[in-house]
């Protein structure tokens, strides 16, 4: 796999310099970039002995047949953050696109389709939205984002055609998963576990879900040098009470993360003691029912702290969005392969969202996780090692190998998800 | 007392509507409405029989002669902060006047002077400054601060001249200490605790010192979905932890108070793990020793807070204002006046900055808090009963009275403080 992983490495350095930015990497929906990107992909594809077409909002899919009616999707996205790495998203689809090499260079045939998909738009950079690409992919677009303005006024619906997209057929655009065996998305971890454990690969076992909270203490205002200690209804104390209660409870919850990212008091001076204190509460978990479960202990420490005070709390529920687990079986697969690869299987939850998460909702999903150095992602910094790469190519190939023979041995009568539900 | 309590009160709500804002009362150094209200307390000092004039920053200072030598000054300041309330600075002026009403309604002379001063600027408001006026009373002006400018580009040095105003003097300009027995200052407390002890006066111990402390703490930034819990530096929780500590060791040190007003996170996105905080701490205690003792302490507990959490702290100290002392015969004195007046004597510190602190480097210096509305200062709502202005009223009245019997029984001979140290 080393020949297949310095191409998989020499494509990602080179797609990272196409950029709407000239000293960094941005690669917004729509964007010349983006074109010229996905030009370069379909070539790619190619290539490799795929069809190439694109759906309604430009997503680019690649298809190389196989001896049965089956199809088995991989990829990833290929628009980014402002100013970012060149991992994120590419790596998914050039790791989808190497495996597929592998099959043409070997003349092999599986008993299945395989799709690589590259989204046109997961980062949501230039509307301020998320999973664009998959949403549309997998028939899951909400026809009011198409009104969404892009900070110089443009419509999502004018950018669509813009880019040579279909804007009035992106909510029946769903490429519809009545052959589909699955979605399957390699992607860098975003975070230090890996790395921790001296991992290249981990397994997925869900997309967290997650709670998104403006959490207001409203106290008393008061001269810093004249109210006594003793009298006060601070609300930063109450706040920072709060916070601290946020991180012990996650500290004894497995898999919970609770993040307080923004804070403000005011009326904010150094010597007025603070009247309110606003802040934001990220909260994070595999699984739903735990979820709620932390979020209702927390907003129930929230009113305790603040009438103790004297006080009073705001609690504003802005997002809610379920977990995504990922489908036992798929993963299951992915698991063999990675200790055939000769790696420990380290199964992890994902704190981010994927495409994989809307691709749920066409059919059943897997993730695998590659190591990045010091979990830094959104950011020039994101690093992946090329040996680390190769790994993940190597697993990739078993798992598509495994499936053929699953499937060649009738074990598995592989469904899409709309049919088996 | 009812009747001069009435005029105090008339005096505050006639100069609490001379003002540079249409619908609010702010009257900022060297402003028209500084003149006129000037203008007007002067006719009231010479309807009370004082001698009136103007020391090169415009202190007006009236003077009602005795038969002695020495002078006692009564005093406070006439300019506000914006959108102010119409007791702060300008009720003690108007308190000294009734004291000066009430000598010459009854034809008394004292055995010495009483002077009354009323400052020009003690709030700072428009060169972001505190104490001009008395600064300069007491021979403390720095002449630096001339080239000072306000929000429209004009110095202080242009707005003393504007003012008619001789900047050049102002360096120079001490009133001199030879023959003074002392500066008592009375003041709205601007805090609860005289409202809810249910006493319209306070003995002020002394004026707190201050420390104002800028802490940072620096953790590590990072995404807070994919970062677990126990492998964060959150730099919020270091700083949640320095919050509630300073208001801990408060709680357990009678008099102190410290208060976290301003806070802020970078990157200081609901998704990010805040990477630094930065917060301000205004720490005071009447007592310099024991202030610097909570600031050391505090100072080890942020560093402590910090290397815990695999972070760093920095501690910048950006003030440091000593604590001054009211005189303890002065206070002895005004103790007894309070008694005298059937009210109970409560000595209390007094957590904000006053011009009796500048005039400490002048002469002996003492101070009466008068009971305010929930402790509301700085703010229209500031609000003083008729009946308290009262009792203060006969309390200085009795304690001018008790200097003036001690001074002929010669139980004390009062010196300036200069010469006396």
């Amino acid at each position: 796999m080393d020949a297949a992983a310095k191409t998989v490495m020499e494509r990602c350095d080179r797609l990272g310099n196409i950029s709407e930015d000239d000293d960094a990497l941005t690669r917004p929906f729509g964007s010349g970039a983006m074109r010229e990107v996905e030009k370069v992909v379909a070539g790619w594809m190619r290539d490799a002995g795929m069809s190439v077409r694109r759906d309604p909002i430009r997503n680019l899919v690649g298809r190389y047949e196989g001896t049965g009616e089956k199809t088995l999707i991989l990829g990833s996205h290929l628009d980014t953050v402002r100013d970012a790495g060149k991992y994120d998203g590419q790596l998914g689809v050039l790791v989808a696109l190497a495996s597929v090499q592998r099959l043409q260079d070997r003349g092999e045939l599986l008993p299945f389709a395989v799709e690589v998909v590259a989204f046109a738009d997961e980062e949501g950079l230039r509307f301020g939205t998320t999973y664009l690409g998959s949403s549309v992919y997998a028939g899951a677009f909400d026809g009011k984002r198409l009104e969404l303005e892009d900070p110089d006024g443009v419509t999502l619906r004018d950018a669509v055609r813009d880019f040579g997209g279909n804007p009035d057929a992106l909510e029946e655009g769903g490429r519809g998963g009545g052959d589909l065996l699955g979605y399957c998305e390699v992607h860098i971890e975003q975070g230090p576990v890996l790395e921790a454990l001296d991992l290249p690969v981990g397994m997925v076992t869900a997309i967290n879900g997650q709670s998104r909270i403006q959490v207001t203490f409203t106290g008393e205002a008061g001269h810093a040098g004249t109210v006594p200690i003793e009298r006060r209804k601070d609300s930063l104390c109450a706040a920072a009470e709060f916070v601290l209660e946020a991180e012990s409870v996650c500290k004894k919850e497995p898999g919970a993360v609770a993040t307080v990212g923004e804070i403000s008091v005011s009326p904010g001076a150094s010597n007025v003691i603070p009247g309110e204190a606003h802040l934001s509460l990220d909260l994070r978990h595999p699984d739903d029912a735990t979820r709620g479960r932390l979020r209702d202990h927390l907003e129930k420490r929230a009113r305790e702290t603040a009438t103790s005070r004297g006080g009073r709390h705001n609690w504003q529920v802005r997002q809610e969005t379920p977990a995504v687990r990922m489908d036992r079986r798929l993963s299951g697969m992915l698991g063999e392969a990675v200790q055939g690869s000769g790696t420990t299987v380290h199964e992890l939850p994902s704190g981010a969202g994927h495409d994989a998460a809307q691709m749920s909702a066409l059919t059943s999903v897997a993730m695998l996780f590659v190591r990045c150095k010091e979990g830094v992602s959104h950011n020039p910094a994101e690093s992946v090692k090329e040996k680390d790469v190769g790994v993940v190519i190597e697993v990739m190939s078993r798992f598509l190998d495994t499936l053929a023979e699953d499937m060649e041995a009738g074990v598995a009568p592989y469904e899409a998800k709309g049919e088996t539900a």
